[in-house]
C-alpha cells in the first residue's frame, strides 16, 4: 500500500500492477504449458471449493502474493479444464493468447460502451468487424451495416435468440406487444432438436412454452419443412399469430443442418421472422467448402455464430445479425434523458444499447479484432479445416470397429456414437472415460437411446488427442464388457 | 508462428504469450500512469474510427506489434476514458488493479460456468464471494445461499430487473405465464424516477409498457407508498393482477431514495413480488454510517448491485440475490438431455444457468474476489467514505457559490446542481466543459429543467480533481456569462 495525498490509498499502483501482471502472465503461461497434466473434468466434490476458504471476508487487505497463491491451492482443482486439448465435451468454449490479450486491454481501458458517444472505438470496432466477419464467412450482403443491417456482440446465442423472437413478436404484431402486453396469441416454431435457449427465449417474451411448436425432424435429426408449413397453416387457421421460426444450423445434440432455403421460403410466405442459430457450426464457412451449410441464409431476417465457440476468442462473445437494424432498435429502444446526448440526436452513429437486453457493455470487439488479425483468415481456417478433418478421421475409426456405431451423420466436427451395449452400458462407459480424467466428453439422446458426443474443437486439440481419445475409448469399452 | 507436428501453427506459443503479455501489461499501467493527458470525453467524429482501418479483412496473420501499434494509433483517440479521474458522467464504471488481473487470470482460465460440473470453483466461489457480500454490506440473512435464497453475478442490472420481474411475473400466475402466454392482465410498479431498464424488462417479458405503472414521487424524488397503494388497488379493483414492484436505492436522475420499508409493506399486503434496485448506491452500505439506505430491505425478494459501478470491479459484474432462489430457478429452468450431469441429479449443487438469461457464463467471481481480498473490508469502505465526502464538499461549494444551485438533495456521492442561467445556458456550459478535455459530466432533467450531474465515484478520483473540477466549472460559467 503506498501513501497518496498524505493518507492511505489501499489502491495497487502501476508499479505493482507491472509485477504483479507479469506473474499473472506467467501463470497462465506456465498452464497453458502443464495443461495436459489435469484432469479434464474437476474431482471435486460438492462444497470442496467452499469449504476450503474463510466463511467471512477479509477486514484488511491480503498481498497479491497470497491471493495467487490461493488460485493454485484453491481454485485450481475446481477447474473443469475447457482450455485442455483433451475436452471434447458440449460445444467447446475455445479461447488464444491473442483473444486473452485482447480481453485484458479492454479490462485496461475499461471502457463502458452502451452509447457511440461512451467510446466511439469500442462502437467502430465492433460494427467494422462484424462487417468484417460478413466477408469471411460469405453471409448475405443483407446483414451489412452500411445497408439496412447490421451486427452486434451479445454475450451469448440465447440472448441473441431472445433478441430475434422479441423483433419478431413485435414485426408480427405492429410493436404493439411493447405497448400493451402479450395477447396470448402469439405463436414461434423450432424443430424439436433446437436449443433449450429457444424454449427459454419463448417463456421470457411472455409466449408461453406451449406457444412454441416444436416441429418435426426426419432421419437426419433436421426440420421438416413440410411439418413447419402444415403447423403454421394450422395455428393460423386456429386464429393464432405466428410470429418466429429458429432454425439451427448444426444442432446441439447432433450437429443436425436444418435446411434454411426451404425453411426461410415457408417463413417468407407466411411472413413470420426467421432467425438461424448457427452457434457453433456457423464459423465452418470460413472455409469455402463448408459454406452450403449456410445455403438459403438470404431468407434470414438475423442469424447469430458464436467465436466464442469455435472461433478462437474467449467467451462471451456471440455475433449476432439483423437484416433489418430499425426493427431490432426499434424493439429495445429507450432513450431516458440521462442519456441524450449531442451524436445520438444526430443519427449518425449506431447505440448499441439498443440492440441488446443490458445496458452497458463492455469492449468485447477487440479480442475479436486481436483474433482474426493475429491468424489472418488463412489461420483461423486452418486450424477450422483440421478440426473437422480430426473429426471425421474419428468418424471412421467408429464406423470400422465393429463394437461402435455413428449415431448421426457427422457434417463438421462434432461425432455422435454409441457403443453397441445399451444405454446403461454406454452411461458407465462414459462415466469411466470422464472420471479417468484423461478426457471429457458428454451425451445426449438420439432415437431414444443414449449417445456419446465426441466434439472437436478446443484450440490446441490436435491429431494426438483425438487419437489418444479414441484408443482411450475403445479400450474402456473392451475392458467394461469383459468385466 | 511455430511449427508444430509437422504444420504450420498459427497460434500464440506460451512463450510469445509471456512476451506479448507483459507488453500489454505494461500499456496498460503506462496508461494508469498517463491517462490524465487524454481528453476525457473523446473528440473524434463519427466514422473516423473506421476509416482509419482496413475495409477488408486481413487474409494473412499479421505480428502482434503491429497490432499493438494500431491500439494506440487508431482506438486510442476513440476512447472516452472511464478509467479518469476527471470522469464525473453518468454513474462510475470503475476497475482496479486487482480486478484487471482477476478478469485475466479468468480470460486465461477459460472455464464457462454453466453448470456446477463445467468447473465447481466457478460456482461456489460465486456463491461464496456473494455470501461474503450480504456481510460486507449488512443485507438481510434471507438472501444468504446457506438459507433459501442466494445470489449469482449478472452482466448488469437491466439482467437483474428482467429476471426479478420474470420471477414476479410467475409467482403471481402460478408459474403459468411461462406455460401458458401473457393475457395482458399483469401490472408491475415503479417510480417515475426508476431506470429506463424497468419499462425495457415490461416490455421483453411481454407486460407492455402501458402495464407499467409510474407512481408519483415527492419532493426529494422518492416514490410516494401512498400512491403506489392506490394504483395498486386501482388495478385489483379493474380486474388486473399486479406482479412486481421495483423501488430504487438511489435513482439514476439524482440518486433518490425510494423509502423500501413503507413500499415493501405496501408489496406485501397485495403479495406482489419486490425488487430493490441498488446499481451504485448500495456500494455505500459498506460503511456503517450509510447503511440507512436499505432500511426494510429484509422486505424484499430480491436485490441488486453492482460492484462495476463502485466497487472497483471491472465491468462486467452485477450482484443479484433473492429470498426465494426456488422462485427464480422455476422461472428460468431449462434441462435438456445434453445438460444433464451426475451432479445435477444429486440436488447438492447449484447450477447457474437457471439464474439468469443466458446458457453459458465466464469466470467473474474471480476479480470480485481478488478485489475483497486485496482492499479489505478496510480499503474499500474508505475509499466509498472518500468519494462521498469529496461530493458532500462539492455540493458545499455549489450551495455557496451564489451562481449554481443544488438541485436535488445529495445523499452519496452523486451531486445534482444547475447554473441560475436557465437550460440553454446549462447545456451550452455542460458541452463547452466536456469539449475542454479536462473532464466529463452529464446531465439530467429534475422539474423540468436541465440538471448537471457530477458523481464522484471514479477509482483514482481525489481531493485534488474534484476541486480542479470545481475551479473549472465555476470559471467556465462565468466566462460564459459575461460572453
Amino acid at each position: 500500500m503506498s501513501e497518496k495525498n498524505g493518507g492511505e490509498s489501499f489502491h495497487m499502483t502501476p508499479g505493482e500492477f507491472r509485477r504483479w501482471g507479469r506473474e499473472v502472465i506467467d501463470w497462465i503461461a506456465d498452464y497453458q504449458e502443464t495443461i495436459e497434466r489435469y484432469p479434464v473434468l474437476s474431482e471435486v466434490k460438492p462444497n470442496e471449493i467452499r469449504d476450503a476458504l474463510p466463511k467471512k471476508p477479509p477486514a484488511r487487505g491480503e498481498s497479491f502474493a497470497t491471493i495467487l497463491e490461493d488460485v493454485k491451492r484453491v481454485v485450481l482443482p475446481g477447474i473443469t479444464h475447457w482450455q485442455s486439448p483433451n475436452f471434447f465435451a458440449y460445444f467447446p468454449a475455445n479461447a488464444s493468447g491473442p483473444s486473452i490479450l485482447g480481453d485484458l486491454l479492454s479490462a485496461g481501458l475499461g471502457v463502458q460502451g452502451m452509447l457511440w458517444a461512451t467510446s466511439p472505438a469500442c462502437t467502430e470496432l465492433e460494427t467494422l468487424v462484424l462487417d468484417w466477419l460478413t466477408e469471411m464467412l460469405a453471409l448475405p450482403e443483407r446483414f451489412l451495416s452500411t445497408g439496412s443491417g447490421g451486427g452486434v456482440i451479445q454475450d451469448t446465442a440465447s440472448s441473441a435468440t431472445l433478441c430475434a423472437l422479441l423483433s419478431g413478436r413485435e414485426r408480427a404484431t405492429g410493436f404493439s406487444v411493447n405497448e400493451d402486453g402479450c395477447t396470448g396469441r402469439l405463436v414461434a416454431y423450432a424443430s424439436n432438436q433446437a436449443h433449450s435457449s429457444v424454449e427459454k427465449a419463448a417463456k421470457i417474451a411472455g409466449l408461453g412454452r406451449r406457444n412454441l411448436r416444436l416441429i418435426e425432424v426426419d432421419e437426419n435429426f433436421a426440420m421438416r419443412p413440410d411439418d413447419l408449413d402444415a403447423r403454421i397453416q394450422e395455428d393460423i387457421d386456429a386464429g393464432l399469430v405466428p410470429c418466429f421460426v429458429c432454425a439451427t444450423v448444426g444442432t446441439t445434440s447432433s450437429n443436425a443442418m436444418d435446411p434454411l432455403r426451404d425453411i426461410g421460403q415457408v417463413a417468407a410466405k407466411y411472413g413470420v421472422w426467421f432467425h438461424v442459430d448457427a452457434a457453433m457450426s456457423g464459423t465452418a464457412a470460413l472455409c469455402e467448402e463448408y459454406r452450403y451449410i449456410h445455403d438459403g441464409l438470404e431468407l434470414a431476417d438475423s442469424y447469430c455464430f458464436n467465436p466464442h465457440k469455435w472461433m478462437f476468442t474467449n467467451f462471451d462473445c456471440d455475433c449476432f445479425y439483423v437484416a433489418d437494424r430499425a426493427a431490432l432498435i426499434q424493439t429495445l429502444s429507450i432513450l431516458p434523458e440521462y442519456l441524450r446526448n449531442e451524436a445520438t440526436k444526430t443519427g449518425a452513429v449506431i447505440d448499441y444499447r439498443d440492440w441488446h437486453v443490458p445496458l452497458g457493455r463492455r469492449f468485447r470487439a477487440l479480442k475479436l479484432w486481436f483474433v482474426i488479425r493475429h491468424y489472418g483468415v488463412e489461420g483461423l481456417s486452418h486450424h477450422v479445416r483440421r478440426h473437422v478433418a480430426l473429426a471425421q478421421e474419428f468418424a471412421s475409426w467408429v464406423s470400422e470397429s465393429g463394437d461402435f456405431d455413428l449415431a448421426a451423420p457427422v457434417p463438421l466436427n462434432l461425432v455422435c456414437f454409441r457403443h453397441r451395449g445399451g444405454d446403461e452400458f454406454n452411461e458407465a462407459l462414459m462415466n469411466r472415460l470422464n472420471s479417468s480424467g484423461k478426457l471429457f466428453l458428454t451425451h445426449t439422446k438420439l432415437d431414444g437411446k443414449l449417445t456419446l458426443r465426441f466434439c472437436v474443437g478446443q484450440t490446441m486439440t490436435d491429431r494426438t488427442h483425438v487419437s489418444r481419445a479414441w484408443d482411450l475409448i475403445r479400450e474402456e469399452g473392451a475392458r467394461h464388457l469383459s468385466g
